[in-house]
């Protein structure tokens, strides 16, 4: 028997399986109603994943698809100290998808926002002749007046960054070549930073914070834009592990390259007070995380910079090949 | 000179030319902190349009495909009786499109989120090799415990729909044809009924309520699913005017079949107790819009029913091609 399709199924037949799948509430209504919590004001984000661009179906299994689609909005939450609580879900189905896929798509869902304690609570289902995309808006909360931001770094102020880089930009290469594995995990479920930017969040010792999506290179210099600030960051200084090195080199790029400008880590990025860097370290490591200084804010005329190991100072730009000289 | 193309801004200076546009704190952040308003709740609502499937990029101005992603999406908190607060809005962008078509695409986002007093207070943009997509999520707020829903419509409830039919089912076949006017004005820059929810709410006289945007005959089913009854709909007082019929004779369309399956009209349809009808009927013609009953609620065995003017009556399916009689 063929796969069943979408076309057989139509719009309606395929939002009773979901509804199934996510909770009987969804998509009930033309909106959701959604519960406050007192002392919490709202924080809203979307992001969107067209296949091809910002993921690879014929790579990956759909629940990754759909876990992804989740984290990578919840990242933005917790950029903000925040906590995730809603999903709001828009697909947008090229015809040739089995229902068996979308399910599974769905249960990827289900599985990140069960994870974080989230419900799904509506979404939008559209047919298009173009790629799967998945557009997800996030709505979470945060103590009122307290939510971490872009704005507020001071010259002076330690760099920080959770875990460790370089890992989703490396995995992406081995998936392309048909490999499985942690570092290939980590571009494809990535680990929202929740308790990380909830611990910073209660220290109340941050100045700036934000998630790492595009990349170090491109997503401190908006930091540094948001803050009015320049930044210098110390490339021996990186926190890059062994696996991200080996795997770096077997598929020849520049481990230093790909934690830099490779993107797609959702680890956090965070300024504070030189005298704060001990506690902020401690909190964070009671979460499991280690909190790495990776440079320091400077004053906005001194723009945005790299110290290279061998003492030599760049401007830090768009992408790894304005750096000809560390490819040596 | 050639129009400047998106592939030479680049997404960070689109974004600075959009932030322009709409606001400075548009996408400062990782993700929008929004205000709350103390006894009302929150509503949360999406909607995706993909050029060729809800709207025709080459018959339209870009103003108006802005215009009306937001519209539509305001049409679903109008339909909870809410008010419309917030906008975020995801673009997937082809890289034909110039940078003129696209900050002229964000003047219409402008224009109608004004309109309604509601901010853009976030959103993202993505390049895509499909079609051109607005994937819009709106958030209002409604009084506590007091959203119009689905749920509650009662066997010998009168069933309401504000204002009258088949314009925008009419209007997108003229717009086909090159023609402009009010019915396609209808089509392609839809009024969401916000006032009209508003007094509905403030009256606590109603007993279901959703908007109409897949067209009476489906929409009508969803409600009475919700509800758990059946309908009837008396083909005789559904309110069509004289314009559409005209309209629909010019384009050889039945105008009872683009009332009850056209679609994208984005009126209410409503149940409450007969004994309210008139106090309904006068507490929206206060917005300036009519409130017609076109039929009844009546036990959910009976099903969806249409009464056809010659006393026949037939179950309400999913298209007018299974009413072949009432093409005669």
């Amino acid at each position: 028997m063929p796969p069943e399709r979408l076309a057989d199924l139509g719009e309606f037949g395929l939002l009773a399986r979901i509804r199934a799948l996510v909770g009987s509430s969804y998509l009930g209504d033309d909106a959701a109603v959604l519960p406050r919590t007192a002392g919490m004001e709202l924080l809203a984000t979307v992001d969107a994943q067209v296949d091809g661009v910002h993921f690879l179906r014929e790579r990956m299994i759909p629940q990754q698809v759909g876990r992804r689609a989740i984290a990578v909005n919840v990242s933005d939450i917790a950029a903000m100290g925040g906590l995730p609580r809603f999903a709001l879900v828009s697909l947008l189905l090229p015809a040739d998808l089995s229902v068996a896929w979308i399910e599974a798509l769905y249960d990827g869902i289900r599985q990140e926002t069960v994870r974080w304690e989230m419900q799904v609570t509506g979404g939008n289902i559209s047919g298009t002749p173009g790629p799967l995309t998945l557009d997800v808006t996030v709505l979470g909360e945060v103590e009122t007046g307290c939510a971490l931001t872009r704005r507020g770094a001071r010259p002076g102020d330690p760099l920080f960054v959770t875990g460790d880089l370089g890992r989703a930009a490396v995995g992406l290469h081995l998936l392309r070549r048909g490999e499985s594995g942690s570092l290939v995990d980590a571009y494809c479920t990535p680990v929202p930073r929740v308790g990380e930017g909830r611990a910073l969040l209660r220290s109340r010792l941050v100045h700036a914070a934000m998630d790492l999506s595009d990349g170090l290179g491109s997503d401190l210099y908006r930091l540094c834009e948001e803050s009015q600030v320049g930044a210098v960051i110390e490339v021996a200084a990186l926190p890059i592990s062994d696996a991200v090195r080996v795997a770096a080199a077997t598929v020849g790029l520049d481990p230093v390259g790909l934690a830099l400008f490779g993107g797609e880590d959702f680890e956090l990025v965070v300024a504070a007070a030189s005298n704060d860097a001990g506690t902020l370290q401690r909190v964070v490591a009671e979460v499991g995380t280690p909190l790495t200084v990776i440079g320091e804010v400077r004053p906005a005329g001194e723009g945005v910079t790299v110290h290279l190991p061998d003492g030599s100072k760049r401007p830090l730009a768009g992408g790894w090949d304005h750096f000809p000289g560390a490819h040596a």
